[in-house]
């Protein structure tokens, strides 16, 4: 076990320092309102959950769980996502009725780094939760939703990849027969590693029909006309089901008028296993990572409640990154006073804050390097020694 | 070990419900507006921190850290304070040109809880630090920060009392000779048993008239004239330094016009090792712990620089007790849609949420409840059936 430096921080834990912090004040903030005026209603869940209850239900690999002993011996986690704290929420105290729910968050995750990491150990997702509600129109509003909170956290050049975890998961049955077959290329689809598999595929032995359905499932992606190209390889049954519902989304979004940042993308794959329906990522061009994700999923029922859900969590890291270096600007001015006129300081500083600025007043004995200080702000007064200077 | 029932939190771990959330939001958003006025910058810092150096640096007691080991075997705890933290990132990146230092934060803290607890084991604190400038000045406008805050958060009703940590401290060592006994009578300055330090005090063997000293230190609350009845109980030294300081406060509030807000209090006294100067406690009438706390301090030294620093923190679950149940009023208006309508009703919404509104838009088939449902909006609108309805 190595000496710690007096400065060290975890493995993947990081500062934020007061330029970061305001940019993703900001942006946070607009994403929030703009999530609010939807008539989403924020919650908010522990940082620690229980293992054999929420930990277990959060699809993230075990190995990537922060854990720890309580004085019970049950062991904790520090929360991987927030969907599955939500679930346990919505499910315990907010379900009733039969009527949908709205529920939104903004809150950190963890998620454990290996030694070779160099990502983050902790990182902020803020999302929505529309549960209790299985029409495509609430898959719609969240993909809406999403776009709409994304422009108006100032994000203008990005795409949300829309696919359903059902078309790939029957089409492989239909053709491979078995589950296990199906795993493997819904790894490699899950990877993005579309080399792996189409030697995969290769290596099957097929008919040159059901080669040319598996490979042509690579190059389901674009517009409208997708879906009349996917119906081509596709038998009747679950997968036919759900190019109904994306055709209907399609429409959906096309009220909505926002076409121009959503695409079907049928190779779109998760490593969740509680997605059940429509799935989606957004993408934004300088990113080499979704900046958002969601889609349908089954969770609730692991809490004991009939209820489907469709939801979207965007990482505010992420959106940051996408968004560049615009800064948020603060104006901050400084009263320096000494103590004949320091009363005289107070009072202006209060009527500066009146018409809504930023001032700091500094007792000019605290100041060792005045040069220094001075040079931090936009503006300065002295209100230094006789009152009638 | 017991069974978890699904729903089950970890000890001490609380879910916020939407309408204790928005309350939360609101009165954060308040405290963080008049903290950004007075020129503080906010930064965060990780939820995880190493034991070795945060940990031990931030002097809440070991039993009440949340630990966890890494895959190097070294030990992780849940951030206890914000304070060590803070002085770790001033110390290690910020601290530059002998100039002041005004950081923020508004973040978790986390302390285990013994079973027999009741108290929350994660809850929220918002404070400042004032680093690297020595001045009464620089206490006084913490203080004055800290009253100014609570007001704009709506806070009406409450009282700082202020108190040094040197003044007991020096008589305790002037009249009792040794630390160990001086131990014991801060002990139960700390815990608020007056009861207790009287019969300590008459247990000691002392001339009446030493007794008598240490009996009036609990007379000393009050206003300026506290101030005189303590130097006539103190000899010359430490303790005298430290009225000379009050007395220069007093007069940096009188300047900010908050004499009312502030009293003084000799007996307070903190469990905290690295007070080294003034502190203070802010309470409201209707709660039974402080709301708010803080003080000078020489934590920054731990972390290798020479600067000294005073700041305050305010639980966020007390300041909202203390505000009682003062709602935050959340209009929200639903348009129910059917698929003929659909477009209209995106339009309607998009015209509402222009003006400011919060709409939410609902496929009129994921309703099973709908009387339930209406229920829950102050304003609905049907766009329902054919266009020319």
């Amino acid at each position: 076990m190595s000496r710690l430096f007096m400065f060290e921080k975890p493995l993947g834990m990081r500062d934020t320092l007061p330029e970061l912090y305001e940019k993703k004040h900001h942006v946070r903030t607009l994403m929030e309102e703009s999530i609010k005026q939807w008539g989403y209603r924020f919650i908010d869940t522990p940082t620690l959950e229980y293992y054999e209850t929420v930990g277990t239900a959060s699809a993230i690999l075990d190995a990537e769980l922060f854990k720890l002993l309580d004085k019970d011996g049950h062991t904790l986690v520090l929360r991987p996502d927030m969907t599955a704290p939500i679930a346990r929420v919505a499910a315990a105290r907010l379900l009733d009725n039969d009527t949908p729910l709205r529920l939104a968050y903004s809150g950190n995750v963890y998620r454990a780094q290996q030694r070779e990491g160099g990502r983050p150990a902790e990182f902020e997702q803020i999302g929505v939760e529309y549960i209790n509600d299985d029409t495509v129109s609430s898959d719609g509003e969240v993909i809406a939703l999403l776009v709409s909170s994304l422009q108006k956290a100032g994000l203008s050049q990005f795409q949300v990849s829309v696919g359903h975890i059902g078309f790939a998961q029957e089409l492989f049955i239909q053709i491979l027969g078995t589950n296990g077959r199906a795993t493997a290329l819904r790894r490699f689809l899950y990877e993005k590693n579309y080399v792996g598999y189409r030697e995969q595929v290769n290596s099957y032995s097929l008919s040159s029909i059901d080669k040319q359905r598996l490979l042509q499932l690579l190059e389901l992606r674009g517009g409208e006309e997708v879906i009349g190209k996917a119906l081509d390889i596709i038998e009747d049954g679950y997968g036919k089901q759900s190019l109904i519902q994306l055709k209907e989304l399609w429409e959906v979004i096309s009220d909505y008028g926002l076409e121009e940042y959503v695409k079907f993308d049928f190779t779109i794959m998760s490593h969740m296993s509680y997605y059940s329906g429509i799935l989606f990522e957004a993408y934004a061009g300088n990113v080499g990572f979704p900046i958002g994700n969601g889609g349908r999923y089954g969770l609730i029922e692991k809490f004991g409640k009939d209820a489907s859900a469709t939801g979207f969590a965007v990482r505010l890291d992420r959106l940051l990154e996408a968004l560049g270096s615009q800064d948020v600007l603060t104006t901050v001015e400084c009263i320096f006073f000494s103590q004949e006129r320091r009363k005289e300081a107070f009072q202006l500083a209060e009527s500066l804050k009146a018409e809504g600025k930023k001032v700091v007043l500094q007792d000019i004995n605290g100041v060792k390097n005045l040069d220094a200080f001075t040079k931090k702000f936009a503006n300065t007064t002295f209100l230094i020694g006789g009152a009638n200077q």
